[in-house]
């Protein structure tokens, strides 16, 4: 018996920019023409039925106009075809149209397109380049830090995926006038658990800046943006690798995640979190963290955003209760919560520990209690 | 408009040991049970049905023995397994099971189960680790170092997978003696790529101890096994994104691939590597690298291994010829090819440059050719 020592120690560098403001399609033609993805030439656009119209179909032809190779990818819109069937049929698709190692990957639409292309890209060819182009509130404040990229399974969301960094993040603010409201309103949803979990400052400016951001007034919009990346990027620097103190993102999300598909999608990502995030506030009024006007603030907020506080009546309750054990922070069968701390802050329970195991009895009344 | 800088350099530390001896079971537990993967109880063995039988449950048992949490999954045996498919269906039961985040995946088997349980490690949860028991000469030659983990898919083999670093990796040559022969011939491919193109004294001792090898003698064995991993791991800590010199190892490859593709997996992978290393021996020899006298030597190697040096009749020769062009090196839609030079070296074209487009007349003229 002898051992052979595999040393492999290496700095790597994945540091990208996140280029924030109105109509960025040239800006991005332009840094590919500089050099962004070196001498690559030939570009997936990957975009979604509904985002091809209004922003896939223009990038692809700027980039035939440019003189580079492309196609469009273009997969039915929503949560559902975050699968990995939707996948393997763009690969499919790239494979059969020659794509090799030497492509680049462009995902031009929401957090469903960014997540799916972004995954799709970490395992073509071992991994290709690609840029993310969001389009949707939810997308910049969800999407463009952090590096996860997944797709869901019948028994689980974003269980099957990658840690896998973009070149570059485009967030266009124009794109936003596009989105349907109920994308908007679900947008604010991730900004909001930002406020509440990080930034006492900010969640005030929400309070006070609702109607602007909600008619999409530029200087509104572009600050929301930028703090969001700025909160996104501190609590994920510190841990890329979502070993402690990233488990905070996932404040509103155990609940949020679960109703989400407990309701099979009728709810949007973003409608789950908000009725996650004000279950989970019940939840840290409950342990004594927040005082019962701080969570009345966070209902009021997200009612200002014009987000759902309740639990739909088609939800069955004992079936989301269940369904919490699909979360990944379970551990050893038990369910794990991050809690909110007053307003802008959350529970640090242990050194680097910011999730703590609540007994499904006490999750049960929660939920069963909530309105 | 505002650029917001991501900065994400760090250190990454995917050092790990490769074991090599006889009957290594027990220090695979042992191993577990010293923290080898930190508090981890939770394990899916993956398998394929006929390892199964001979070490998979026995692996399983002893975890379970140890007071462990196990699962075995299997596989039907074979590259025909290597797919989307049966990645889903173990992810689906591993899911259904209960396997969070807080799970590690050992891979008992050779390069298929290798490839495809690694691949699956690196997506589950987005990440969790895995170790490689490796039962097949083919997989402590080709699997054992390199990172590469990866699924077929109807147009090409390997395009859709990772880059991921197990754990540990166990060869254990006592599994050897049950092999099937042609398993045993098949793995004996690699480690004449490895003495071809990177070990003329290695190249003589397969010449002189090819018997012994093939009896599974335990000194000659463990020879092999450490020289496979030292002559692979120093090609791949040099470059470990495959950019330039890790190329080399496509050495038989590209060719090699491609038959195997195109005979349906009639043959085995060693097989159709030994057929394209004696292909791209012929274009070495066409373009001047080797003399007439290597190229036999390497043929003449291949034969005493028992492995197959001829097109099968069954081969359509232009579908092998338009097949060239899925292999993964193909830039620019051009062919590129390692160049042997001599015994034990590779032709290098430029600094750091190992494949060289060759024009398709030339390729089709090597096959059309051969016997």
């Amino acid at each position: 018996m002898s051992t052979f020592h595999v040393e492999l120690k290496k700095v790597v560098d994945d540091s990208y920019d996140i280029e924030i403001g109105f109509e960025l399609e040239e800006k991005l033609i332009s840094d590919i023409k500089n050099g962004m993805v070196g001498k690559i030439h030939k570009f997936a656009v990957i975009t979604d039925s509904i985002v091809k119209d209004l922003y896939g179909e223009k990038i692809y032809k700027m980039l035939l106009d440019a003189g580079y190779d492309a196609d469009l990818f273009v997969f039915p819109e929503g949560e559902k075809s975050k699968t990995r069937k939707t996948k393997e049929e763009i690969e499919d698709a790239m494979l059969s149209k020659g794509y090799r190692r030497d492509c680049c990957i462009i995902a031009v639409g929401g957090g469903v397109v960014t997540d799916l292309a972004g995954f799709l890209a970490g395992t073509y060819g071992r991994g290709v380049p690609f840029i993310n182009y969001a389009t949707t509130l939810l997308a910049a404040a969800d999407a463009s830090i952090g590096g996860k990229t997944a797709v869901d399974t019948p028994l689980a969301t974003n269980l099957i995926g990658l840690f896998n960094q973009p070149e570059k993040v485009y967030i266009d603010i124009a794109t936003w006038k596009t989105l349907p409201e109920n994308q908007i309103i679900s947008g604010m949803a991730e900004t909001i658990k930002h406020a509440v979990m990080a930034d006492k400052e900010f969640f005030n400016y929400l309070n006070d800046n609702m109607d602007k951001i909600l008619s999409i007034e530029k200087e509104a919009c572009e600050h929301i943006a930028r703090v969001n990346c700025d909160i996104k990027y501190n609590v994920v620097m510190k841990d890329e690798r979502e070993s402690g103190l990233r488990e905070i993102l996932n404040l509103g999300h155990t609940v949020g995640r679960a109703i989400e598909t407990v309701s099979d999608y009728r709810l949007l990502h973003g409608e789950a979190v908000s009725i996650g995030l004000v279950a989970e506030a019940d939840l840290a009024l409950k342990l004594g963290y927040v005082t019962e006007e701080e969570r009345d603030a966070v209902v009021s907020l997200l009612n200002k955003a014009g987000l759902p506080t309740q639990i739909p009546d088609y939800i069955d309750r004992e079936a989301l209760v269940k369904k919490l054990y699909t979360d990944k922070k379970v551990r050893d069968g038990k369910l794990r919560f991050v809690i909110q701390k007053g307003i802008g802050n959350v529970v640090e329970f242990e050194d680097g520990v910011f999730a703590t195991p609540i007994e499904e009895s006490v999750a049960r009344e929660v939920i069963m209690q909530m309105k």
